[in-house]
């Protein structure tokens, strides 16, 4: 069975077992998430420099161009930024359809689902991905269910229900909101953000275009923050394939934010075993944090996404929470309204410069993944008690 | 005095006076509004195709590149959208860094601003042109002081707080807060987005991306909202640059939707006389509309907007409260999160779709100005009562 995808792009999980590209499924038979095979990478002249979205990488994607539900994501701008001295060029991800990066997965995700025949998909979340899987939902003309823990402000939702997604309000915590998710999907397509291998091949497309826009060629480092770690994945899956294709020499190193309480990465990296023994059973009493984006306990790639910092030869650091308040601060005096989520990895880059980790001098991209504007109440507290 | 500027770019007012560029004045001896004289415009072999964001047009703006102060304002995308038929593309405009397409303008603005060496800037606006303004200033590492009326919400401050700008609350109306800016325009370079002439400088930049964007061609029609009518404005400069430099063959013919009680442009465009009858007296009682950022009762250049839409053999419209409700939903219904001021553009379209003035086989563009992530509580209400 394995043989017939041996040449072509597949689906393959954790033990190894491979799976049609076209298969309906969403993790594998052992329970985990999947991933798409290594596909070949991508040479400058392949790109569609005509086409301002994503789908200019199109000849790298496991999805048909004339297959694509596009809503104008990507080709976000890459902004030189004076930061003490450092070169650093800032990604602001709001530059988006729904204003964040999630619209990068969510696009190639939706494109792939719609084009096996989806007419309804299922996604559980109260913040950028739901926003983001409800929007593309309603450009595809399909319909979407969004679960949410019953706790959800209505303000949280409003978009969502705006593109005509119906909400289930759910009891319990997350992680039983993710479980009811994982029941419902046996009758709806699963378009969800942790778990749909597609996904992360929409986020692959920052990691192209950071290097583009550096004229092909790869940045020292990037900073990101992360939660899931869904940024690290896909900048990892960028490189890997940059490095493959011979498009860039040698791999960038990929720095980590994480807000202290919930630094399952961090961890990872830090711990001396391999990094299966990161499996997100990160212990302790984990408090909230404005960085609420990034705020998850149990990342569905945890071993997958410490490797990748690993591999890179970057870092991660845990940021304490007074340090993410400042950040966001910080970040906005230059005129970047970032949500606080994204503050972590401005926060992350200021630890990594201040240990000399990041040199002043390299060429280190900021990813700012998303906007003030989904943060009000966040946003008003921070700003308004600068002493604190 | 006249001579030494009939070759070169220069200010001019409303009774031909003219001013050198550098002329630090927001209006002229008359107490009118200044343009910058017609500039030769843009060939498509001028434009810097390397750039993302709107100084890719710098060729045909009279601020020089180098001294640009930028976030990646511009080059948003071009949506083709179904719209029942009708060859729609939607310019979605929230895919700038404060979210709205004030940024096109404020950045040009600004970075003339700076130039001509100033290290703060007034502006009055409690809206888009405020956070707008609030941004770049902190970009550009000059002060920004924001006047809005005292009854403004917390909410609607934020984010030029969160940029560093010194709020002052006036009490009184809108024109009393606009006249407490102009006094206060004697000591501090005034940015106003209704008054500086290198704001329209910058919101031209809208009209050069549909031009490429479409291949270098003329769209049929362009549909906007219109409070002040800076982006008919806009359009209307970029057009006719595009004309004298033999770049289009054709005017596209603009069209506009206006809130019903403040159709300002809708009045001149409808009287007989000429257009400068057209002068804001516009009578009758004004009630509040959920499209507040067109909820202007005396446009700074209110004849010039009625020639430009005349001039273009386009039309206007004043659009029911119940339509622009509509309006919203409909196009959220997209995928579109458009704020309810856009949404004026939206139910503007469908009127002349019906009307016929616009044909369904013809290329129309749909301009969505900003985001509703900026107008929650006016989103929560229309779509939380769909029945409205």
């Amino acid at each position: 069975m394995e043989d017939e995808f041996m040449d072509k792009p597949h689906l393959v999980d954790r033990t190894g077992t491979r799976y049609p590209l076209t298969d309906p499924r969403w993790r594998g038979d052992d329970g985990g998430p999947l991933a798409v095979s290594e596909l070949p990478g991508l040479r400058p002249d392949q790109v569609d420099a005509g086409e301002r979205s994503l789908w200019r990488y199109a000849a790298a994607l496991p999805v048909p161009a004339e297959h694509r539900v596009s809503l104008g994501e990507g080709w976000t701008p890459l902004l030189p930024l004076d930061w003490a001295g450092a070169r650093v060029l800032v990604k602001p991800e709001w530059f988006n359809p729904t204003s964040s990066f999630k619209d990068r997965g969510v696009s190639v995700m939706v494109s792939h689902l719609r084009r096996l025949g989806a007419t309804r998909i299922l996604e559980d979340s109260s913040g950028n991905g739901g926003s983001s899987v409800a929007a593309y939902a309603a450009a595809a003309g399909i319909g979407a269910k969004i679960i949410v823990p019953e706790a959800t402000s209505a303000a949280k939702i409003l978009m969502s229900q705006a593109f005509g997604a119906e909400i289930e309000l759910v009891a319990g915590t997350r992680d039983e909101v993710g479980a009811e998710a994982m029941r419902q999907s046996a009758t709806i397509p699963y378009a969800s953000h942790n778990w749909h291998p597609f996904f992360l091949q929409g986020v692959k497309t920052l990691g192209f275009e950071i290097w583009e826009q550096l004229g092909f060629e790869a940045p020292d480092n990037v900073v990101v923050v992360a939660g899931a770690g869904s940024q690290v994945l896909g900048l990892d899956l960028a490189f890997t394939e940059l490095l493959a294709a011979g498009s860039i020499q040698r791999r960038p190193r990929i720095f980590v934010g994480q807000p202290a309480e919930w630094a399952t990465i961090v961890e990872g990296v830090a711990s001396t075993g391999s990094a299966n023994a990161a499996t997100g059973s990160a212990s302790g009493r984990r408090t909230a944090t404005v960085a609420e984006g990034a705020s998850i306990a149990n990342p569905v790639r945890l071993p997958e996404a410490v490797d990748a910092v690993r591999r890179s030869g970057g870092g991660a650091y845990a940021v304490p929470e007074a340090e993410i308040l400042a950040a966001v601060r910080k970040i906005c005096a230059r005129g970047l309204y970032a949500e606080p989520t994204s503050a972590v990895a401005v926060a992350a880059l200021d630890h990594f410069l201040t240990t000399e980790e990041i040199a002043h001098d390299q060429r280190t991209v900021l990813v700012l993944s998303g906007t003030g504007l989904k943060s009000a109440e966040k946003m008003a507290t921070i700003l308004g008690n600068p002493d604190e």
